[in-house]
């Protein structure tokens, strides 16, 4: 195989993991899907954490959730209510089971949610006390139902489009690659960071393969606003791991290019994390990108950024 | 023209576009404007975010949206009780739809707040549970709007004050560039940290005109505190673009020095910024700046900082 | 004067003002209270922060803050129920207008609270709207006082204990300045970091006098915990400001040390600063400090640390 | 004693005491308990913080303490209310002292949590005055600990596992210190930065014993992600204090490795800290560690951490 080894005798330099580690699990798996997230099973004695999944399933799970929540509970107390006593609620009209199991459900709730209107109220030791810790219990959770609430809408959204494809082109008398970012949002990013790494498999001389890593150097890492797209730009030199490879070489060493943007949310207060990866398959030859700004032709001063532009590029030459 | 590429043949290093891109979009347009934010239009699949808008909209505008939220859902559960059955609200007394209609109203408010008086209360099963329902969609719309509240209320408010103008003034045998910024409020505001990057218009040889950026050298780019104003200093030696430049100069490259300010706000626990720009028609000539602060009067031992005095400059010579 | 112009001859290097500026006010006034405020006052269009008043007043004053206002707003709605109609609310027992008005305050107050007990409700349109003005700005408010309730108890609180003195002592073979500081509390404390800035006055040759400063050099300017105290050590080289100091000298040029340490709270989740100064009159000569920590007498395995010996020192000699 | 002063002639230099002073309380005492905390008592003015207490107690005596809090919060306001008169609460069957008592206590629940029912409501003044009283004191209590719960929800819990040993393995063709840790959650971390210090007891000439420190160097410190385990090594060179010592030289220096992690959490939005430490008797020889990734046996395309291996070593030679 030609390329075993491939950056052994040149001037590239291998570093940081990535924390991924070296070993092949497999040839052709992405370390990172295309929506950022890791490509790892966690098995064992791991332990989940009922907040974080709370905050990140989709709204209409968290809204099942806190429904079934809200039923469930009630039900647990419109059950306690009936072994402790219906005859202590004054309001209730006696009926069947089902009847008095529904009015318990109903008082119940009015005490959880604190309405209390009082057309059913507890009339015995037993069944305030029961009102009572239904009111603190319910109380509790309504703190962390609205708090969790509260989290999910004020938690910065995934706000940094990536171009689909990455594209290798001319740049200053050689190549470099390049991909691009933009801000989907009105808000202010401020000092952003960008870093990226290669990763690819090799061969080793006893035949085993493993995955290495190499830092790319970028021609600008860091900007410290963000109000029209970014061009990240890795100039290839001799340094590169991109160095007088071509699109063959690439697909064969299973190239997947990570890149990992930090920055500042100043209208939610928060830093932010964008993860994106490009394989091998997702890097265009002979395009350069098409410009995604331009004056505002109503004549306001303002310059205007076409956000559906982002994946666009034109054939050059 | 004169000025065309003015300093393609000196020390003026071309640095950080401040992710504004070089291309030009219309000769007289700021980048920033005066009040901090980018003259950028989004459009395109820009992506809304209602956390933000709620979270920045003026106050009048905020209670006017939280009101007609209020107003608008307990229309649709008046009418959802109206179809449900006004008979299965005791404590309606019948009349006209609209009186009928303004009673489940009021009952969907008192149950939607919580209040929950009884004098209205649901009969029947149909409304107890358009009942528990109004409840609980109330209690997430009231986390919400008071959690909403709250942040708009614990935001830090913009404190920085930037001096109206800029000038140009003697400074150790030669010139500097000159602004100045005072805190407004009494809270304490640590390690702040100032970049200032000059942006102008340059016609290439080829006619096509681009802008330019460099980053401009500071006496001192941190303090530690801002108990008093802060006088920041960028001195014009060989390396500033400002190296030579006259008024017209200035005003021919269309000159902007743009101004990013960060620091931490000890009152409020978050990370600040603010944004500031000086255009070439708000540089001053022939001025020092009269100082601010002097002790009190009074004999209290304290120092005295007057923020009327911050945009307050003397003639010299 | 002797020590005019101390360090103009020498190696000290004036650094960083530390936003104190260098114009002098009076003499011997503190730049830093010795409760770590700062002795400015901010007058002209000053902005003033209801949420930072609010967070840092006394928990006393605060308290009377939130009755004030929850009777005054109670009061205001008394008084519009009572121009309303009081007959519109159904329960109210007529009277005086002492006693409408009293009766009016009540409901207001089960509104605002959403209590509700229903005992009076509204029976006109006119007053049913009242209520609900009532119960959504009894929302609004409760969600500010008990945000603000609670971002009062979970702020950080000054943990961090200084010596009341600096001494100036021994160290390898020459002198050093020295403070010391302990954390009061249970809490960690990580990544430490310290600054140290030296501020004296100066007569120049024209007669007027002016603040200078200079940074401190410390032997070690920041730990990773704070387990235990902290003994800050500036040692007395030939670049220090007290080279060669008398205490006469110190106390004629109006000496100050000034710290600011930075650190982040584990417990509270948060970045913490403390302030600190030391004056003339605040430097011990010809002691040492009395350790501070030993084994537990108990036998316990554990370090025992004695926050009431912070201030104890022993002679030398 | 052969290893008194073991490094005062080479190479190994001293370095930040981590906080933990050198004096020496007990030669074999821990300065790191296993579960992170500091071995440290602190007596005299310590201030207490109720705020750290209540969200850092476990969770069944934090419901205690809010049951209790509310309990007792009740009782006060029932004898309060029985103190003023039982008989201004309408709906209140008189009976004993004890009913009595009990219909205030629910009275004074139903009013607390604001539930309100009105099957009891004030009928006087002073009741009523009570009553507003106690919803008031109800809002503030509710916001406090519902404030606390969702704090406690919410807070990163301990999350990164530490291998229960370190090891001593060969190295590139010499010896290193390894241990490793792994995120036990599917969150993500970021920007992981591992700072390892070595402590040992010593002898001086004058036969005191004296605690030293020395910051251990790594093959990396830092790491972008953790998506699988990370592997953490000290190459132990001439530099290291571990050069050329036996197991029973580490025993008699009673050698700790102090380790602090540092990260960002990115799913809580936070910074986490996670400390641990090795003792002599927790490092083994002649093993390396068995791997605890591999890929997913059923094709998903995966990589499967096993988080259960992270303990385990093999046999070398």
């Amino acid at each position: 195989m030609a390329i075993r080894n491939p950056f052994r005798n040149n001037k590239v330099k291998e570093t940081d993991d990535l924390g991924f580690g070296t070993r092949i699990t497999g040839d052709r798996d992405r370390l990172i899907a295309k929506d950022g997230s890791y490509n790892v099973l966690r098995v064992g004695n791991w332990s989940w954490s009922p907040y974080q999944d709370l905050v990140e399933m989709p709204w209409s799970k968290f809204f099942l959730v806190v429904i079934a929540y809200f039923v469930a509970s009630n039900l647990f107390f419109a059950v306690l209510l009936n072994l402790v006593g219906i005859d202590c609620l004054s309001g209730v009209k006696h009926g069947t089971w089902l009847e008095n199991f529904q009015q318990a459900w109903f008082f119940s709730v009015q005490t959880f949610t604190t309405v209390g209107y009082g057309s059913i109220s507890p009339s015995c030791i037993s069944t305030n006390f029961v009102a009572a810790a239904i009111a603190l219990f319910g109380l509790m959770s309504a703190a962390l139902a609205t708090g969790l609430l509260f989290v999910r809408f004020s938690k910065p959204t995934s706000q940094l489009v990536f171009s689909k494809n990455a594209i290798i082109t001319p740049y200053q008398g050689g190549l470099s690659f390049q991909f691009r970012v933009a801000n989907k949002r009105n808000s202010r990013l401020i000092n952003l960071d960008v870093k990226l790494t290669m990763s690819w498999v090799d061969t080793n001389p006893d035949g085993t393969r493993q995955r290495r890593f190499s830092r790319l150097k970028l021609e600008r890492d860091k900007v410290v606003m963000l109000p029209l797209n970014w061009n990240i730009v890795h100039p290839i030199d001799e340094e590169s791991p991109f160095w007088e490879r071509t699109p063959a070489d690439l697909q064969e060493m299973n190239v997947e290019v990570i890149v990992l943007i930090e920055a500042f949310d100043e209208s939610f207060s928060q830093i932010i994390f964008a993860n994106g990866s490009y394989c091998d398959e997702e890097i265009l030859y002979g395009v350069k990108w098409k410009p995604m700004y331009h004056a505002d032709p109503s004549g306001s001063g303002k310059t205007v950024l076409e956000l559906g532009l982002i994946d666009e590029v034109v054939s050059i030459g």
